[in-house]
């Protein structure tokens, strides 16, 4: 995107690619699922593909296996213009898959990873922060020590280079490693933050049973600078740790909620970008959530932002 | 099964249980599939099923993982009265999974090993292979040095007790441990083995291109006593070393081939285990196979060998 006419900006997206395999119909065990429908996943995969449907280029570091699935999923990246230079393919590992229950209450799931936990560090890696502005992680490479370690190397020379970082803190003690305390080192992770968009859940998995307020306030005392907290159909709380405004969401049908937090995410990156405060730009990240949660097809490309606030800013006056 | 009146003889049956996930359509490439129906799978599973269709007890020594795939699988086998006490629950690994697309021509296939590769030595060996006329192996096993060990240390008691290993040798170098020689691996096994019942497609991968009499004699000349060679619709050779016959497919009309030949070993140890030799043992496999190749279903337990022949001597003779 074109800022102040000169620079062109970047968000650099770090985390896991994913196959989902959710099940058919509604089931009360995943093991009672007979078939399951296949989808390309992962938040990282949801954004980069978010971003650009809002117009905002993007590096995505990743691995999948070179296998059936990876070699569609880069398929599916680039007929859909995505740059996938840096995204790497895994000879040996299989492209990590999860596998999701439709279900009335909390979905199960099962994670198989593969590629995922053998992210290398880009090979040059200068190139993969050029003209980036901010750089997004998600929990899955913090999870493992290995690809912990590329991660903290890319967030030193992000900070240094003046790159703000974006987190989402969506932790689940199940994917981390064994013998690692990986909530203790979330919430140290913090400090390093610009923003994080936990959902209730994500703080529930982090700091255990709590109301709103005191998630944001733990999040801003481990050290993140401004936090988004989405609560679903109650809507969202913005704080920049001064200030707390309430957002409510603006759908005007629910069809299906998946993915609606990664397309919040896109919204609220694109403000960002655009020099808007956190309050603005969580305005677009409910817009972008709400056309997704309107669409069955996660497939469906986001139009640009001002055909968002033409759809939405009736709803959210 | 009473034999002579006094002893019950079983089949230990060694080797992977796995969950089949099958694209739903006809695909060109495995990763354009966008469903998946999920199957019980694994040569082992299937021929204990079959076995417990045809009335013969089975001792089965498996890995699946403990997960909602795992769990699900032992219990459909309980379901079905099929002794799961050798069945192992791997902590850690996943169930281990086969994708496979449902193609006009050969299938794709996509194994994402787990469980499977960490079989351990039965607790109660000893047990194990008690009352244990016949004891049953997979390539699969065989493939990872670790349970390879495992299967060398049955073998070698196994031997010891006068029991006969009868083998698939289903070689895939793709399943192999890399630097591994698991053609010369496989070659060498043969001189274990009472009894094999390698396809086509098999002994091509173990041996390269050659003619169905080519094969059978250098099944023989690296020590197998008994080669049934499975040629699809062409039928099947039998050889016990000095005499060769050959056996036409009796199924009345294809409806799915899958399956065909984990049936075919039920009926053909169902006969070995009744006292008869290798040629008419082969009809009983014969007609299993017919009976898995009519139908649609490949949950639909064997009939008793006395039904089955009623419905295929016909077209036997």
């Amino acid at each position: 995107m074109i800022e102040g006419g000169i620079e062109l900006s970047r968000v650099a997206v770090v985390g896991e690619l994913l196959i989902d395999l959710i099940s058919s119909s509604v089931v009360k065990d995943l093991g009672e699922a007979s078939s399951f429908g296949r989808f390309f996943a992962g938040s990282p995969g949801n954004l980069v593909l978010n971003l650009n449907g809002l117009g905002v280029d993007t590096a995505l570091l990743s691995r999948l296996g070179d296998d059936f699935f990876g070699r569609a999923y880069l398929t599916h990246l680039r007929s859909r213009g995505i740059d996938t230079s840096f995204v790497q393919l895994d000879p040996q590992a299989n492209t990590s898959l999860v596998f999701v229950s439709k279900s009335q209450s909390t979905p199960q799931f099962m994670a198989i990873r593969g590629a995922d936990c053998f992210l290398e560090e880009p090979e040059d890696i200068h190139n993969f922060l050029n003209s980036v502005e901010f750089i997004y992680f998600t929990s899955w490479p913090l999870s493992r020590k290995r690809t912990r370690a590329v991660c903290m190397k890319l967030i030193a020379l992000a900070l240094k280079m003046g790159i703000k970082i974006a987190f989402d803190p969506n932790y689940r003690e199940v994917l981390w490693e064994t013998n690692q305390d990986g909530k203790s080192f979330i919430k140290e992770f913090m400090r390093y933050c610009f923003i994080v968009k936990p959902s209730e859940d994500d703080s529930y998995h982090i700091f255990g049973p709590g109301k709103p307020l005191d998630y944001i306030r733990r999040f801003h005392e481990a050290g993140a600078r401004n936090v988004v907290l989405t609560l679903g159909h109650k809507g969202t709380i913005i704080s920049d740790g001064r200030r707390i405004e309430t957002l409510l969401p603006c759908a005007r049908r629910v069809v299906d909620i998946t993915g609606a937090g990664d397309a919040f995410w896109s919204g609220l990156l694109f403000g960002l970008l655009n020099g808007k405060d956190v309050f603005e730009s969580a305005v677009y990240g409910n817009y972008c959530a709400a056309f997704r949660i309107e669409h069955e097809g996660k497939d469906v490309i986001l139009p640009s932002v001002e055909a968002l606030k033409a759809i939405f800013e009736a709803g959210d006056n």
